[in-house]
């Protein structure tokens, strides 16, 4: 398929998010059907919180590089809308919230202590992507964005349903999110057809979104390899009570 | 234990080797046994290369940042060592060799095609880490030189006995390590232990030597998930030829 519209742009990103959204790794499968423990949960919570600590980063780099004042502003309601506008609010807060509720010490996911290294690469290589690549990439690399409400919509069923550990106050987080992701994603989408305007420049805006699909999976392939099979996590890492007492 | 002295730091330095340098890594220990395939062996050699390949990139960003001629004289013998006097020569070229001798095509072992985004995440998190922390960790972050001799010796011998499929001539790659590396890591100990002059730079340094480790390890962490257990490669990796044919 030739990339000489943006159209064929828009479908092409469509295709990539639907073989290599983080919805089809084996993580979420065990987490969407019920079968993780109480301490996977766990950790994937604290090593997704140092995920969501880093986006308003992430995009406050982005900003940074922005010389349109419209942009800027446009692309500052991200960084609120994870930030808060005050102490105890937005998406980060949130899911400290989740956290909490799942039994994890407020204190220690705080101090990043246990987080997995891989969790760091991954997570520090996406703030570097937006800080060093062009622009356009850097947009097009929060486009997974486009494939949130279908997974979120999965795992928050699955995991009230089937976790009694978690309640609908356990996953406020996800709520917020089912209406920003939409908004900024589809706003992405928009900048990156009419601002990629060859095919060149929309094989690299395919590139960052599949950067970011890897940024995101290596996530889950860690926690699977540290927390499910087979099971070895790194030195250093977080380790579940009920793990401790095997 | 207090970190009052030099001395109190080198012991503490090869107390964090001897805890969390990879060799006490699982897919090591595989290696070691000669319980790879020669497969896995390829996605490691392909794997490895990405790292190989940034080591004198990131000799480079590390003498960018030393003020004293004398150090960057001092420090340029390892980009020498791993660039070559000229193309073919050096460690890089001579890791390619053993790559082509494992059977995979140099071409596309040139265009990193295949390998894990966890590698790639971690080995620019170690470019990144050179790049942005103070002199001083970056210097220490190459102390896990002081370890690799040994694992050297170890993954040498057992290589040539155990796998019919390498020779003397595929590992070149690690004779001319087995002086180099002891030389530049005794030069990088005796640096941060004249430089590092109080507890606290003294810890930096530490941290610094355990950053690298966990850079090492997640390598292998992503090895053993992709190609031994659970055996589950992300979208887009190496296929080992046996593999295919499964």
């Amino acid at each position: 398929m030739k990339l000489d519209s943006p159209e064929a742009l828009e479908a092409r990103l469509r295709e990539i998010g639907a073989r290599r959204y983080h919805d089809k790794h084996p993580f979420h499968a065990l987490m969407r059907d019920g079968a993780l423990s109480r301490g996977q949960v766990q950790a994937w919570a604290l090593n997704r919180y140092y995920y969501q600590s880093r986006i308003p980063i992430k995009d406050a780099a982005l900003m940074s590089r922005m010389i349109d004042a419209d942009l800027r502003r446009e692309w500052s309601q991200r960084v609120v809308d994870h930030d808060g506008a005050r102490e105890g609010q937005g998406g980060v807060a949130k899911w400290l919230h989740l956290c909490e509720r799942l039994g994890l010490e407020r204190e220690r996911v705080l101090a990043e202590e246990g987080v997995l290294p891989a969790t760091r690469f991954a997570v520090d290589a996406y703030v570097h992507f937006v800080r060093e690549r062009p622009l356009l990439e850097a947009v097009a690399s929060s486009l997974t964005e486009l494939f949130a409400p279908a997974i979120i919509g999965e795992r928050t069923s699955a995991m009230l349903s089937r976790y009694d550990f978690i309640d609908e106050d356990t996953l406020t987080y996800f709520s917020a999110r089912l209406t920003q992701a939409p908004r900024d994603a589809d706003f992405a989408l928009d900048y990156v057809k009419r601002n990629a305007t060859t095919p060149e420049l929309r094989e690299t805006v395919c590139q960052a979104l599949l950067f970011k699909t890897d940024v995101l999976w290596a996530q889950l392939d860690a926690l699977h390899f540290a927390y499910v099979a087979p099971r070895i996590p790194p030195p250093g890492a977080f380790v579940p009570c009920e793990e401790e007492a095997d």
